[in-house]
């Protein structure tokens, strides 16, 4: 919470915590009826995740988060996701629920989403072979020190390829150079060229790299750290904010209940309250 | 409802529907991680329902409903499940998300329920091939009239072996004996013998048996007509009995988000209110 505060999500947005929705819970519900076993097991996403993690037992949930993901966007009726390349296949299943329901219940409840993927469609960690991941230690955090943002710069994977100091490296095979071209483009034309002279080393261009990141860093930390020390504005914003998500989630749910025809006026009962 | 009322079930007793109690389907997201798909897809009550409903294309949600019927029972805490002998399974899947859970959060949320079978464990439908149920129209329901429950069970299938009425019958593979021996047990003596040695005809075996059968409901019908004729008493009814159930659902949500530590208090949001 305190990172989206960081780089600029301002409090009047509307965050969230899933678990304290729990309409969410109950459209997954529905939407689990919309979706098939074999269509789920051919999402190449959850074919990764289960290979990036590990997992060789999936559990029904697992196998199912493409609905939960789905839930997420359409509770809010969202238009537009911000997403990574490799949430692509969720965008898509989530518009596939979409015409399934309204198809299925006769009503247009819900539209379509567009994915909105960004410059930088999925950033490399520090390991360079996987997407930045907390679980994979392989990140670097706004709430790391400039000293640890270094020490774990430092670490990275470079050039695999240039195995002495002297030896030319190959910028586009690096992944300091990667990140390079992302946090500072105006400076890729020298870095490149003194990489391929060997003018430059591996340890003084990360070191630099680090500088760099740190710089461009400093503004969100700074940011960050004066939400951090106020942890019950925090709190604060949190709970005003999934107030705010709630009650658009119970408008959908009462229009999806509707739909569905399981809104029993009779019962007086208010789903979700 | 107005059957349930109609058997002798009293008002007093909580009914619920389940979509009106969103927590059931919090729960199902939450048991859905405690269990495996291999788990699921090894079933054998899913297997068979997808059978009976040619089930080709799974859905997700199809394969989870024994995870659903887990929340039916566990949001109540039931300790003693009436089922038919079909359903067995399921109980024992909800066993096993109870031990899982317990284990997985390291508090006692759930105890172990056990299952009630009657001396009926499965009624057969009068296809003589599955179990009565109403997608099969194969059944004989409270709600109709002395007539057309005489008609239904004039069209049962009876013995397969017996071609004429002047065989002799088998009545330990005919399906109206079994009815016999279920709702009339005091004749089957009179009705084996008199099949086996011919001296009684299928069609009127099955005209007695439709008129014990009708005085054996009548009492329930007319119990289920008092209620049927009151549709706003019975809807109150099933308001008030939602609201007790939901109370308690709500109540066990608590302590589950507790043992997983979702419960924010510092939020200030009350879940599923």
């Amino acid at each position: 919470m305190c990172d989206y505060l960081g780089v600029g999500l301002r409090p009047e947005n509307t965050f969230f915590v899933q678990s304290q929705v729990p309409e969410l819970a109950e459209l997954v519900m529905y939407f689990s009826f919309l979706v098939t076993l074999a269509r789920l097991q051919r999402n190449p996403t959850v074919k990764d995740e289960a290979k990036t993690y590990g997992v060789t037992n999936m559990s029904y949930g697992f196998l199912g988060y493409p609905v939960s993901q789905a839930a997420d966007i359409l509770a809010f009726k969202a238009d537009l996701i911000p997403v990574g390349q490799d949430q692509l296949p969720h965008i898509e299943q989530t518009r596939e629920i979409v015409r399934s329901f309204n198809r299925t219940f006769g009503r247009e409840v819900f539209t379509l989403p567009q994915p909105l993927v960004g410059e930088v469609p999925v950033l490399v960690g520090t390991d360079g072979d996987n997407k930045m991941s907390k679980s994979l230690d392989n990140f670097v955090a706004f709430a790391h020190s400039p000293e640890e943002t270094e020490r774990r710069i430092l670490n990275m994977v470079t050039d695999r390829k240039r195995a002495y100091r002297k030896d030319p490296g190959h910028p586009d095979e690096c992944f300091a150079f990667k990140y390079w071209s992302i946090f500072s483009p105006s400076d890729t034309p020298v870095v490149r060229q003194e990489c391929e002279s060997a003018t430059r080393g591996c340890k003084d261009c990360k070191a630099q790299l680090a500088s760099k990141l740190n710089e461009h860093l400093a503004e969100i930390r700074e940011r960050r750290q004066q939400y951090a020390s106020q942890p019950d504005l925090v709190w604060d914003i949190l709970a005003t904010s999934i107030k705010r998500a709630r009650a658009v989630a119970v408008e959908t749910l009462t229009e999806v209940r509707e739909a569905m025809k399981i809104a029993f006026p009779k019962l007086q009962i208010k789903g979700g309250k």
